[in-house]
């Protein structure tokens, strides 16, 4: 029997309308190319949207077309991705560092029909100009900015939405399994996959952010989304929760070194941020030798990769910022896990060690570990398989490819990570299966022998590959790239890692390269690394 | 173009299992008839329940089956909410202080096939058996205790589930659509009406009900359910909230009285607790005749009528305790507004006003004022007129009375409220609409002149009414119940009301009187009064 309440669909134009009506005058701030500051709020902010979303109708973008972005972490951004979905149709963020093959590729897939874009990325712009049919092509600038780049048929921004009408009614409502954001995911081979996210999806995942599992806000909270918007649902969705809660929002714009980031935090008492371990080492580096402090700064959410512990010491101890680090994917919404909870009953080095796992699941996700024993594992260290999701913003399937079948007939997603949950329901991401060294019927997880390599004076890079054995089946190969003017020892190497790692997991040989290959976004790409190393290897072994 | 998401549905199920996972040590303390308390853990109250569910599908009970319960806020009733709603069942909360005809009316209207009941409630629970068929009928208590109550055919609750599988396949997925919680509304006129709520409007309101807009809840939280569970789908769904948050429940019993509620904050540090104004006022009361203190205390929330300054004042400034007023009703969700936010930046005499206002909508919650001048009024004190809301989960109709039209075309639901929304989005409940007066073309709002006279030393309780008046349409008469051995002056009265009221509202007459004619919750029943006083008045007037 169904319940009689009102269908109303959760949309994402009812989150920026909320922030408007009741936390119209909180400040939604951008950083400018000039290191300066442009200061907007929620009520104005949504005025422009709500141009834009009529700008973008009146051209011709209707329910579905999908409208690509290439641009910073900026308020025309977040403007931009709010009036696409507003008006049904399907923001395209792309990541500005792929390769303009890879930008070529995603184009076309994607079908584009629109692109807003930065100046900076006028030459990928006309990438995609060439690669499908666009019916507006949008520089987000000022009309007295276009001549400094772009091409062809090109309008500014300002001039788009000061034509347009600002009639409230663009904000319809439809169906909130509707598609809103398609992001392609960055894969270390083949060619990118596109997760098509829904406004529902992205909604209950901004009510999940906002809470202190994973943002902690509250309408006096100031988020800085340092994570590109173009990354995994713009910023790993902080703009909605932001919205959805009404505080303050500020966007870093490009400047993303130690020193800018300290500047931006400090400027706007910044209280909750986002990025990747690489931000936070730059900012504690800068802090550490320019010194200075971050007082306002209560919160950091981290995940890409696990933050190494002297990062999380620092931090905590030195700079008193609760460091909460979480598990996703593109295709997990992205925020799967939270280890922002249960540490207030645990002694300082049970904490520590618990930070660099990846928390429990967040409400509504479900997570399992499967391996060759168990179809669902129990918890517990010692189980290590394949980690399974699902959840109302878990992926079903990838843009034009609905039937591969990542996703099995109950619904799991499988992610490709291997994992274990121990007894407290914490997550520990072993390895991707793909990079997992099989070794005499046993796993070495590439990801903690880098990480110990990594911790070597004088290693820059460390990178960890399966490379055949007749015996073993599988031995780890370990690249190391050194740090400018340093010489290592293979030995001492050797010797360092077998004080720290079981004695099997110790690779039989170091090679030093110069550089490791990397995808655009900076992954290692591992498979072309046993391209270039398996035969070599397989012979001496 | 719908996304590529899977369809999970939200369940209520769902935030149960998060927390016994996640929280499963965090405790759920309910206290007893004897006044001791009863420690459990979100994993043994999942056990419990998941057994119940079991005993209760073993039992015949299927989905869209409703399921009363007659019982107060302890462990048991927590676990049949949870239970009855996993398997697809309704779960129908019945105010046990409503006249028995009234029960009789609403369990045959409701049609209950299975009962839970508390033994207080034996005489009630017989009035619920006689009046529909039951397959099940359990009392909630031990074998042991059995014989102290009951009638016929009964069970006692812990061997009904000691007899029951632990099968989690209970826990089986289903429409979020599908109806769970039937709450009937004690209307001060008419028959009670069934609100019908659904899985997925429960969800997303415990998700806004976790958020700092209400009850402010993380895991280290300890939150305490003073509001019963049969008022308004499970005491404001704080329960469900708890456990997708995976913070500690406690559930205060019958014990409500100041000195209990003082000790139950203070033997588990409750940070947060629900509550109408009466409640507070015993426990303020309390505190200031026997001293004491509630240090752990942080929020409370309140709803049901507007907190009176000095109960706010004494709140946050003897007892540093955040009073966060809201509005909602049992149609919408219920929690429709906050109080929450925006006083950060206000002055207290301004803060103290605010805190007598109702507070802005909350995300998913649209309001809206409509008169006879405007359809959707601009935002302003001086636009008064009725109070319209729609969103997620607010009704669409009643239960059996779906085409009865309370809510418009546009979803529209009409509370029956008259109100303002001020500048800032703030919302002022002037009056319910039927018991306004309109003297001259101008409304007078009862509850402002009622709580002005309130004011009154020797005034315990005042009711006011209109009455037909030949020139002015209707004038307001002002009913008085004295304190005990209080004399008061007439003219003093209307000299004290004058000072502090427009001159047109003040009544003409006042009658003194011994009681109130109230509903089984409390209510005055107004149309009552003007039954006894409307014919007498108008041939004075």
């Amino acid at each position: 029997m169904l319940g009689l309440i009102q269908e109303r669909p959760l949309l994402i134009s009812d989150a920026l309308t909320h922030a408007a009506l009741y936390h119209g005058r909180t400040p939604v701030v951008s950083r400018r190319r000039n290191g300066s500051f442009y200061h907007s709020s929620w009520s104005e902010l949504e005025y422009r949207v709500r141009r834009l979303a009529n700008a973008l109708r009146r051209a011709g973008i209707g329910h579905g077309d999908r409208v690509a972005t290439l641009a910073w972490n900026n308020h025309r951004h977040v403007e931009a991705y709010f009036a696409i979905t507003a008006i049904g149709a399907v923001c395209h963020p792309i990541n500005p560092r792929l390769f303009p093959e890879q930008v070529a590729y995603i184009t076309r897939h994607a079908d584009d029909v629109g692109l807003l874009y930065d100046l900076e990325y006028a030459a990928l712009a006309k990438t995609v100009a060439e690669n499908c049919t666009l019916r507006v092509n949008v520089a987000m600038c000022g009309s007295d900015e276009l001549a400094t780049g772009g091409c062809a048929d090109v309008e500014a921004y300002e001039d788009f939405i000061a034509a347009a009408s600002d009639d409230a009614a663009v904000y319809a409502a439809f169906d909130e399994r509707t598609a809103a954001s398609l992001c392609y995911t960055s894969g270390t081979t083949g060619n990118p996959k596109g997760v098509l996210s829904t406004h529902r999806a992205l909604m209950i995942h901004a009510m999940v952010g906002r809470t202190s599992d994973l943002f902690d806000l509250r309408p006096a909270s100031t988020a800085c989304a340092i994570v590109p918007l173009y990354h995994a649902h713009a910023s790993w969705g902080l703009p909605f929760a932001a919205a959805m809660t009404g505080c303050a929002l500020v966007l870093p714009g490009l400047q993303l070194d130690g020193p800018s980031i300290a500047e931006t935090i400090n400027a706007f008492r910044v209280t909750v941020a986002n990025g990747v371990p690489t931000i936070w080492n730059d900012l504690v580096g800068h802090l550490s030798t320019a010194g200075g402090s971050i007082p306002s700064l209560g919160r950091i959410v981290v995940a890409g990769s696990a933050p190494a512990p002297a990062l999380v010491h620092a931090l905590e101890n030195d700079h008193k910022v609760d460091v909460c680090h979480i598990w996703g994917m593109t295709e997990t919404g992205p925020c799967g896990t939270s280890g922002a909870s249960l540490w207030g009953s645990e002694s300082g080095s049970n904490q520590l060690a618990r930070k660099n796992k990846q928390g429990h699941g967040v409400f509504g996700v479900q997570m399992r570990i499967s391996n060759d024993k168990h179809a669902h594992c129990p918890w517990g260290d010692e189980h290590i398989g394949a980690l399974q999701v699902r959840g109302p913003y878990v992926v079903s399937g990838y843009f034009k490819q609905e039937g591969a079948g990542s996703v099995d007939a109950d619904g799991w997603f499988n992610t490709g990570d291997v994992a274990s949950i121990d007894n407290d329901g914490y997550l520990k991401i072993v390895d991707r299966d793909k990079d997992l060294v099989k070794s005499g019927g046993e796993w070495i997880s590439s990801i903690d022998v880098e990480n110990t390599a990594g911790s070597f004076p004088g290693v820059r890079e460390a990178a960890v590959i399966a490379i055949p054995h007749e015996r073993w089946g599988e031995r780890p190969l370990l690249l190391v790239v050194t740090a400018d003017n340093a010489k290592i020892e293979t030995d001492a190497l050797l010797d360092f890692l077998s004080d720290r790692l079981a004695k099997w997991w110790v690779p039989d040989r170091i090679v030093f390269v110069p550089s490791l290959p990397k995808t655009g976004t900076g992954k290692v790409m591992k498979a072309e690394l046993r391209k270039q190393f398996a035969d070599a290897i397989a012979v001496e072994a």
